[in-house]
């Protein structure tokens, strides 16, 4: 048996996401900015603004406001640094979160050095925000406030709508980088006040190298790659056509079925939660309800994370130690420091992501083997 | 019958290429960076490294100095931008062509906000560069030198070698964007001095969304993506294993074909060069010999390229009138600007780029609608 469950990390493209794109390749292959005078790329053009169009049902925006990027760490980049680039005179505040994905802290790092000031909220021991204090730290020179919508590692879903109400009220801009709740949970641009959002196909079971930022009408931003003025002249480079036309079909599969996705990946969420509960010395991750639904990180004492992956691996097993991004490096997770992890349990903490593609007997199969490894782990532990 | 002539625009994915991507999508989709705990994703990378050495047999490089990106776009944005971060305090000047493609040119615009100057070399009436210019340009103030190996609009091939060799003389770094050439023409960045050089996927039968940067061992840059530590850290992003595993085939097939290839569009370029030539009042642009083998620019009294071709499309044949990019603009090309095409010429202007899967029949077709379409057109055209 072999079981995925690193679906955070990755997930594989839905097989009809795969038969759209398809002929995008060979057949209909023709760059859509020709359309003018190529009846096939009119054909493109127009399946890419379905894609639009089913973004934009999915976070309730206008497909006006939708441009595509490359995936969610450039939508990240893009959202930050154009907004930096747009006021790069007067310079200004930005800010953040200490559990934000790399593709955020690594840009806040950037942008400093252009000489921008970045300010960290703190988190709870959950990791979440405290709205209060973002209304204590936003001061006039604050440009830009970016709080992911859910984390990657822990699962913890943010208060979003109430910090876009505050930076609402106070005039300033909200990016959030939703590519761990798009076609997961709901999201709804208008309610919770977003100005920027960031998503990745790649995490809703369409391709990889493809992504989308929201960028809400009116919101002054420079592009980030400069070129052949596509999209409306702020995303530049040749369109990336099967991609994109798969992306919208995984969006438009996940309107409909969403729903349904997320009371199964509940399900077999908690069948894990409930027997590695069972277990002496293993603590869970993150806010107990305010998580998302696919999401268990758990630290299991005395047991090595590097040493649990490999024995499940053995075992056909797939699960990660915080973020893929990181899972080459040897530096105790940002997000399980931020939450007050000490660093020895930091590195006891895997993380279980499930999928729409996931089901009970793998899990069975799962709660078995991990209980066997714990154990076995465990005897080879120093005293 | 339907045929393609904008080759350089984008091409048709090899069936071959996207034969050898369709298994990383919904089978052996996990993320290369967890290849440490998966062996499913030790295969991607390990198939993604041999993508990166195809690339570097290429070029004459080591496989290591290969960077995967979105595309070529991205590629000369972070070749330039990159440059300039690491720059950030001195700054300096950079030395380029008016021929240049937007995205060096829009790159350049950029960074010239940012503080840095930027120095045009001329061309000539067939868009070549003179070497002795670049020595007389070049100063101590000299931080980068950009230009393209070939144009992908006029085709006129550049003297790369020789401006190689003046900027490792001065010890300055040399960027050149071969988008237009690789898989194309011959490279070889060690007997081209090149430093830094831009490629894209889809201009060589290979998926849109994905290219590559070349940076020398030795080279210092910041990454222009910022995040999870991919790429050894210069360039953040889940990568888009299928599509650089594609890519890789694309080269792997050019390495074996690209010779016959060339032989076979410069046959074809030449049959429809013969015919338009004794057509009165067209002339061709760009250098007669130092040219791109697929490419053919060519300039039609009293015919505008729009009405041009809007006859073709009807009649099943896609051509272009400058680059795709600005197919939707009403700007004439800079590029024709740049080699002294007064406006009114340059919106007479269209480009053939042939193709490896273009065969005779369909240019013996070509050749009869253009002289029909052209003597109709101009029966209409203003006395």
């Amino acid at each position: 048996m072999y079981v995925y469950l690193n679906n955070a990390a990755t997930t594989k493209t839905d097989g009809r996401v795969l038969f759209k794109m398809s002929k995008y390749f060979s057949e209909l292959y023709e760059n859509p900015m020709t359309s003018n005078y190529s009846p096939l790329a009119k054909n493109v053009e127009d399946e890419m603004e379905k894609s639009r169009e089913y973004i934009a049902k999915l976070i309730n925006c206008k497909s006006s406001e939708i441009y595509f990027t490359s995936g969610g760490t450039e939508s990240d980049n893009w959202a930050i640094k154009g907004i930096c680039l747009k006021n790069w005179k007067n310079k200004g505040e930005i800010i953040s979160t200490p559990i934000e994905h790399m593709a955020i802290i690594g840009t806040l790092k950037t942008v400093k050095k252009w000489g921008f000031d970045i300010k960290f909220l703190p988190v709870d021991k959950y990791g979440i925000v405290d709205p209060d204090d973002l209304r204590k730290l936003i001061s006039k020179k604050t440009l830009l406030v970016s709080v992911m919508h859910a984390n990657n590692e822990i699962g913890t879903i943010e208060p979003i709508e109430e910090i876009g109400k505050i930076c609402k009220e106070n005039g300033i801009l909200f990016h959030t980088d939703a590519v761990q709740t798009a076609c997961h949970i709901d999201i709804d641009v208008q309610k919770m006040n977003i100005d920027l959002l960031s998503i990745s196909a790649h995490k809703f079971y369409g391709p990889k190298g493809v992504g989308a930022l929201y960028i809400r009408d009116g919101v002054q931003i420079e592009p980030f790659i400069d070129g052949g003025h596509q999209e409306k002249g702020l995303r530049s480079g040749t369109h990336n056509s099967p991609s994109i036309i798969g992306m919208g079909e995984a969006v438009n599969i996940a309107l409909k079925e969403m729903e349904e996705e997320r009371k199964n990946v509940l399900y077999l969420r908690k069948m894990i939660e409930e027997r590695v509960k069972e277990i002496d010395g293993v603590y869970i991750n993150g806010h107990p309800e305010k998580r998302l639904p696919n999401n268990l990180s758990i630290t299991i004492e005395k047991v090595k994370a590097e040493s649990l992956l490999t024995y499940l691996a053995l075992n056909g097993i797939i699960v990660s130690a915080g973020a893929a991004c990181s899972a080459k490096e040897k530096e105790p997770s940002h997000v399980l420091k931020a939450i007050g992890l000490p660093d020895d349990l930091a590195y006891n903490t895997i993380r279980m992501s499930l999928g729409k593609f996931n089901y009970q007997k793998e899990i069975e199969y799962f709660n078995e083997v991990f209980y066997e490894g714990v154990k076995r782990l465990r005897e080879f532990a120093p005293k």
